[in-house]
C-alpha cells in the first residue's frame, strides 16, 4: 500500500439490479464520513452521472449532506439511482455518424474524480460492477484515487462473503409469499409452482423453499428428472396430501437437457409460453393429472423495505467502507465474515461466483426432512 | 314463510375460487350453531362431499365440533375444500360407457342432506354458489330443507352486499406489492405494469392502485386508449419521474377492440405473450421507449391470512347466517349493509353483477388526485 | 349558504394526537386543490403554527406544492405536525407578568388567514378540532372564510361518518399482536392481557379481539364483572385449554366501582402499578392461580404506515373536502357513509360521541361464538 | 465415545421461554428421525411430563408422527409446551406433609425415559435446559441414554453460537415497532423510550435499534449516563429534529448506580413505576422538559410466526441434532458457525454468557453514524 494524502473527498455510486438495503449503505458512508470531517458526493444511475452528460448535464456528480439520508435505511431502491452494465470494462458510446463503438471510459470516470478532488470512491454493486471498481483501483492509485467495493447481490451469489444485504428481504417476501400459496393450493387440489429469481445459484429457492415447507426445490446446482418431482407430488397424493408446492429457480434445468418439453411438443405441439416455472407448470399438470399454477416472484424480490437483518448488515458494510478508506485500504471489498466484517482483495472476487454447496448442511437439512431436490 | 320444524342439524359447504376468511366464516357458524345446541355437518369440496362417493367414499358429509374449529379464524383456504363448478344447475357425470352427460343433481342434494336428517344448509360462496343455493331452497323447502347463502368472492363483484371477506385481504396484499415496485422502479427508471385478478370489475385495482400510488389504473369498467397511458407516463417524464406503476385488471380491455396489438402485429409480428399485463407491458415499452416489465399477482392474491376487517367480516357473516337460519329464514342471503349485516334474497342475487361505479366518489377521487383511467 | 368569492387559496391543519392515514389526506387535498388552480399552504402543529410565533417566526404558515407530497400516501404521522389543544376554544396564553389567562383566539387565527388571502381552511382532526372548525366557520363566514372539517379518531368514537382513517390501521396492528400473544400464552399455560387504547368507545378492542380469537373483551359500554372473566378462564380450563386472552379497553370499569381492587388491597396491601391492563392482570392471576401478564400496547397503535382500507378513505376524505368547497359548502365535515362520502353539518357533530352499539351484530356475534364481555 | 446401542427411539424436551422456531426444530427432528425408522416421543412442558404424573397422568411423553408436525413450522409457541426451571440442577417437591424440598431429579428423568427404551434426548432450551442436559448427558451415557442440546435464546445471549433461532423474529419486530414510533413521535415532538428484552445482554436494543434508526441505545454492556442521552436529545433538537427515540434493554444500568432517580426523588418524591423504560422516559422528560412516552415490548418479542431466517435456522438445528445423534454423538450441542452448523461440547457451554462485544464492527457502525450509546 503507497502512502496516500489524507482523504477530504469521496464518492458514491450504486450499480447493477437495485437491492433492499443500498440505501442504508449510502446512509452509514454519509455519517461515517461525514463524522470524520469529509465531504460525500453521490454519482447518479451507476456511472451515467460522469459518463452520460447528455442525461446529467449539471448534477451528475452532487453534494450529499446530512439532510438527503435522513430516514432512507428503511426504503427500498436507490436514492443514487442505479443501471445495469453489460461488459462491465467497456461502455458503449453512440458516435456522430451514429454508429455504436465499445471504449474503456475508465479513465474518463478518474479523471472526472480528481478533476472535483475527490480522492476516494466507494462502489456499490455486484460481480460487473466490482470488476469495474478493480479497474478503476488498478488505474486509480497513481492518480490519487482510492477505490473500495461494497458487495450488492439479491441472489448472495458473490463469492468471500456469507451474504450481503436484499438476500434475507427476497427470501422473507418469497417465503411469505409461498406460505399464502399452501392454503390456496390445498383448498383446490393444486400443483403451485413459484418462480424465483437465481439465474446462475439457487440459494433464494433453497432458503426460501425450505422456509417456507415447499415439497420440491429446484435449483441450478443440481440438474432435475421432473420425473422424481412426479413422484414426490404422487407420493403425497397417497398419504391424503393433494396438493403441493414446487419452488424452483429462474435458472433451474432438467437432466436430460429439456428432454420433457420435447415429448410435450410431440404429445401436442404446445408452443412455448413464459420460463421454467410455467414450463414446469404444465407439464407437471401433463403428467399427474393434477390442476398446476405458476406464479412468478421476479421484480417483487428486489423491492420493498429491507429486513432488519438486511438493513443491519448495510449499515455494517457502509460504516466498514468509509473505515477501511480511513485505514488506508484501496481496492479491497467489505465482506460479512460472521461476526464480523473484514476485508477482501477486490481481484478474488472478480468473475468468482457462489453456489449452493452440494455438501453443506442446508441442503442435507432439507433432504432429511423429505424435499424433493429433482435428483 | 311456511312454519318449519325446529333446527337440530346443519351443514356447511363452500364453494367456488377460495378466499381469506372462509375458515372464519365456518368457524363462526359451527360456535353459533352449537351454542344453540344443534349439530353441524361439513360437506367436502363445494358438493362433491355428496356427488362423488368415488372420492369421498365414507367421509364426504362429516360432523364438525369445538375442535375442529379451533385457531382457524386466521388461516387462509378453507378446511372443507372447495371446487369449482361449471354451470351451476348441472353436474357433469361420466357414464359406464365413458361418455360425460349434464345432470341437474339438487335432487340428490336434498336427498342425501336429509337423509342425514339434516335441516338445513349454509352455502358459502360466489354467484355460482349462491345460484346453486337458490335452487335448493326452492325445491329444498317441501322437503325440510333450509338454504342460507353466505356471500363470498375476492373480486368484490356480488351484488347486494356493500363488500365481503377476501376482498380486503387482496386489496392489502396487491397495495403491499405496489409499494415493493416503486423503489425499484424509480432506481431502474421503469414502467411496471401490475396485473391483478378482476375479470368483470375493477375494485381489486381500483383500491390497490389508488391506496399503492399507482399513475395508472385500468378497470373492465372503463374501456382504455393506451395512447392515454403514454401520455401519463410522458407528462411524468418531463417534471423528472422516470418511472410509472400501471395497475391493470385482467378483464382491462382497449377501446377499439386491441387495436394497439394488431398494430404491434405490423410493426413487428411479435407473438402473444401472456395476460393483459405482459402485453400492456410491451406495448408501452414499444411506444415510450422506456423499459416496461410486467408483474402478474394472480394466485398471490387468494392466499394468506385474511387482515382483521376481513376476519371480523367474516365471523358476522357466519354468525349472521345461523341467526337468520333461527328466525327461520330460508332463501336469503347475509349481507353487509353498514353498519350492519342484514338478508338479502337469494333471486335478487342471482347472475347480478356490482361494478365499479363510473359516478362513484372513489374514482372521482383518482381522477381529483390525477390518476390516469385510460380514458 | 351565502354566495362567496370563488377559491383562490386554501390552508390545511391537522390536530390532536396523529392517526395513520393524515398525510394521505393532505395529498389528496393538495393534488386535488392543485388541479383545481387553487394554492395550497399548510398550518404547522394544529394552529401553533398560527398561534405561536416565538416557535415559528417565519413559515408557521407555507406553501405547499406537488413535491411536498410526493409519495407520502404510505407514512404515518403527519407532515404538518400536530398539538394537543385542551379546552378546543381557548387557548392559554402566558402574559408578560408570567401569568397564564385563557383567551379566544379564533379571531386572530381568521385575521391571519385572511391577512394571506385564504379563502378557505381544512380541519383535519378530532373532536376537540371539528369544535374549533365549527367556531371558525360560524365567525369565519361573515369575513370570506370557508371552513370544512375532516374527521380523525383512530378510536372511532366519532358520530356521523361510519368509520375514518386511523382505525382499521390499530385494529390491524392490534391484532397482529394478539395473534403473537396466543402460542406465547398456551406455551406457558398463561393468561395475557392487551390493554389498547379506546377511553370512551370499545371499538378498537372489540374489533380487535374478535379478530384476534381472544375470549374476553372489556370495553367501556359494559361495566364487567372480573368474577365472569375468571369463570370463563376456568371454563377454558376445564376442557383442556390453560391459557386465555384477555382484550381491555383502557376506558373500561367494573360494574361495582373497582371493588375488586379494594378486595386486593385489602388482601396484601399491593400499590397500583400502571392502568386498567395491569390490574386486571394481577386481578386474574390472584384469582385464577395462573400466572398472568399485560402488555400495553398504546402508542404502537397510533403509528405505522396506514392499511390500503384507512389510505383509501383517507384519500377519499381529502378529496371530497376540497369538492365540497368548490361546490361551495362551508361549516361541514366530510363522512364515510357507505359505499359513498358524504356531508354532514358541523353543529351536528361535535361534542357527541359513538359507543359500540349494544344490540349491534358485531356484539351479538361476539355472543354467539363464546366471547366473554364481562356481564 | 463409547460405543453405544443403534438408535430405535428418540425424546424431545422444550424447556424455559418460548422462542419463535421451536416448532420448526421440532419438526426437523421428528422428519429427519423417522427417516432414519427411529420413533418419536414428546416430552410435555419441559420434563413436567415425566416428573408431574399429577399433571400429565397419562401422556407426559407421548408418541409423535409426520402429522402432528406438519404445517407447524411457521407456528410461534411449542407444540410440547414449556415451562421455566429455576435451579436447572434441582426439582421443586412437595411432600406429603406439604413442605417442599428440592431434589435432584435427572435420575428420575433417565430411568423413565430407559424404561420406555428411549435411547436418547433432544433437549431444546437455554442456559438452564443446556446445563440440565449436560447433567443428563453425564449420568445417562452409562444407562444407554445419549443427549444433544439444541441452543434457544432470544436474547442471542448463548455462548458458542454465532446466533440462535427467534433472535432475528424479537429483533424484526422490535423494528417495526420502533419504525412506526418515528412518525408519532415526530407530529408531537416526543421523546419515545422502547423498553425491549435482554437482561444481560443488549443484542435485540442493539440490532432492533440501529435497523429502526433509534437515536440512543442503552445496553447492559455498557454503563450510561443518562446525561449524555439528554445532550443527544438537546443536539437533536437545536438542528430541528424535535424528537428522538430511545431504546432500552431491560437489564440496562446508569453509570453510578441509578443517580438520577435519587435526584428525582428528591426533586419530586415520585415513586417508582415500572420498569427502566418508564423511569428513563420520566428522568428524560424532567431533564429536556421535552414529553417523554415509554413502550415496553415485552412478551409481543416472544410470539408471532419466526421469520424466514429464524425457520430456516431452526429447521437445521433440528435436522443437525438428529445427525449427531446418528453420527454416535452425545453431550453435545449443535451451533451455528456461519456457514456451516457444528457440534461444540456441552459443557463448554453451561453458565457462560455472550455479550455485545465492545470492539465488534457493529458496535463500532453505530458510534461511526452518531448512535449515542449513553458513555
Amino acid at each position: 500500500m503507497t502512502q496516500l494524502n489524507p482523504i477530504r473527498r469521496i464518492a458514491i455510486s450504486t450499480g447493477g439490479g437495485d437491492a433492499p438495503g443500498l440505501n442504508a449503505v449510502i446512509r452509514a458512508v454519509v455519517l461515517s464520513a461525514l463524522q470524520r470531517g469529509w465531504e460525500c458526493y453521490g454519482i447518479r444511475e451507476g456511472f451515467n452521472g460522469i459518463l452520460r452528460p447528455d442525461r446529467f448535464p449539471s448534477d451528475g456528480v452532487y453534494r450529499i449532506d446530512k439532510d438527503q439520508v435522513r430516514g432512507i435505511s428503511h426504503l427500498g431502491g436507490t436514492i443514487l439511482g442505479t443501471t445495469n452494465h453489460g461488459n462491465p470494462m467497456r461502455f458503449v458510446v453512440r458516435q456522430a455518424d451514429g454508429r455504436e463503438i465499445e471504449v474503456d471510459r475508465t479513465d474518463d470516470i478518474i479523471h472526472h474524480l480528481r478533476s472535483m478532488e475527490i480522492d476516494a470512491l466507494i462502489c456499490i454493486g455486484g460481480d460487473g460492477t466490482l470488476t469495474i471498481a478493480h479497474a478503476l483501483h488498478q488505474k486509480g492509485r497513481s492518480q490519487g484515487l482510492r477505490v473500495i467495493g461494497v458487495p450488492k447481490t439479491i441472489d448472495n451469489d458473490l463469492d468471500k462473503t456469507y451474504t450481503t444485504f436484499g438476500f434475507d428481504t427476497a427470501v422473507a417476501f418469497a417465503t411469505d409469499c409461498i406460505d399464502r400459496l399452501h392454503s390456496t393450493a390445498e383448498s383446490h387440489r393444486r400443483i403451485m409452482v413459484v418462480e424465483v429469481m437465481g439465474r446462475y445459484a439457487g440459494w433464494i429457492a433453497l432458503h426460501a423453499g425450505m422456509a417456507g415447507s415447499a415439497h420440491a426445490i429446484l435449483i441450478p446446482e443440481i440438474a432435475f428428472d421432473v420425473q422424481n418431482v412426479v413422484k414426490k407430488i404422487q407420493s403425497r397424493t397417497q398419504t391424503g396430501r393433494h396438493y403441493s408446492i414446487v419452488v424452483v429457480a429462474e435458472g433451474a434445468r432438467a437432466k436430460d437437457g429439456q428432454r420433457y418439453l420435447e415429448e410435450q411438443a410431440q404429445a401436442g405441439g404446445v408452443e412455448r409460453l413464459g420460463g421454467i416455472g410455467e414450463e414446469l407448470a404444465r407439464e407437471l399438470e401433463r403428467r399427474t393429472g393434477k390442476e398446476a399454477r405458476a406464479v412468478v416472484l421476479g421484480h417483487l424480490l428486489r423491492g420493498g423495505s429491507p429486513t432488519s437483518f438486511d438493513r443491519l448488515s448495510a449499515l455494517r458494510f457502509g460504516a466498514a467502507a468509509v473505515r477501511a478508506l480511513d485505514q488506508g485500504y484501496s481496492g479491497i471489498m467489505v465482506a460479512l465474515a460472521f461476526p464480523n466484517v473484514n476485508y477482501v482483495n477486490l481481484e478474488e472476487v472478480a468473475g468468482r461466483m457462489k453456489g449452493v454447496p452440494l455438501d453443506g448442511d442446508t441442503l442435507q437439512t432439507g433432504r432429511d426432512i423429505g424435499i424433493c431436490f429433482g435428483d
